[in-house]
């Protein structure tokens, strides 16, 4: 409908995540009606992100900086480092404000379905980043799942000889949740873990 | 978070119909997986999209060819168009694929409220259209509203004097709808015209 660049164009959206067939054809219907206002200036973001953004060589972080902002940041307390599975986790930390050391990102977590094993995942450059010295805690931050327990224990394992120190973070009932909607995994975690 | 490239991205993404702050910032670092693959691909379908596509000069639908596919295909049966309020009815009506015959995009509907009058719509080039010849019969395919409604009756008393035969597409009740669901006024209309 409407030439081959509208095709396209809706093509592309319908992959966005988060968008499908039917929002990709209103969404572009929409940025049609303001080509120079909304559709250029759209384009020209994405062209220059995906130019100026590379993965932190330090931590795997998103950045046009590299190292990232975060790795360069002298305010920040590179002695404790945060191991999360993904980009979005970390900035999810981030928008939180609540470490204030630096991070790791894994990249994932390891899946015995998926597949993956531990070299594919960063956990060698986590090694030699602690093997540098400086850091004194490692805070593993994975997801609460089978996967990322599994994950959490590998990395346990695997950093005991460095003789850092590594914490998890507490798992239990979400702030503002309540309990009769929580599954039984959660609440058996958060009555073992009661303090 | 990651730069003023990112950050100018989500902000951009977060307008897009569909998309909300949250939702961008997880489609943009989706995109940012794969910089080469799929945001290059995307800036420049939006670019091409945003130079080559413009509203057609004869029925006002969004198209790369001017007047566009739907007018200048000689299959099309000229003597019968149909007006619709946007763009996006227009693509609907073509989905369905029952609709042989031009279209006529109106620009919205007539609302007090709104203050859109007759000249804020695409009503003159629609009569002039008409003066033209061949036109034997306008389809109102108008919502189902008050201001639909109001903007139906004002057509029909527009193209009264041109002559030519003014019909609107049925109301009632939607295929595969249930009864129960639906509202009074649906009801009413769908029990009034039962044939």
């Amino acid at each position: 409908m409407g030439g081959p660049e509208i095709d396209r164009l809706i093509q592309l959206f319908a992959k966005v995540p988060g968008l499908g067939p039917r929002s990709a054809r209103r969404a572009v219907l929409k940025l049609l009606q303001q080509p120079e206002t909304r559709m250029v200036p759209l384009a020209q973001a994405l062209a220059a992100a995906a130019r100026a953004v590379k993965h932190c060589a330090q931590c795997g972080n998103l950045d046009s900086a590299n190292p990232c902002a975060i790795c360069s940041d002298p305010a920040r307390d590179p002695s404790i480092v945060c191991v999360v599975e993904t980009v979005a986790d970390l900035w999810a930390l981030e928008r939180a404000g609540v470490h204030h050391g630096l991070y790791h990102v894994l990249g994932g977590t390891l899946s015995a379905l998926g597949g993956t094993g531990p070299d594919d995942l960063n956990i060698s450059p986590l090694q030699s980043r602690i093997g540098q010295g400086g850091v004194a805690e490692v805070i593993l931050a994975l997801s609460a799942t089978v996967d990322g327990a599994a994950t959490s224990h590998f990395l346990i394992d695997r950093l005991a000889e460095s003789g850092v120190r590594v914490t998890r973070v507490a798992q239990g009932v979400p702030i503002g949740g309540a309990l009769d909607v929580l599954d039984d995994g959660t609440l058996a975690t958060a009555l073992r873990a009661r303090r």
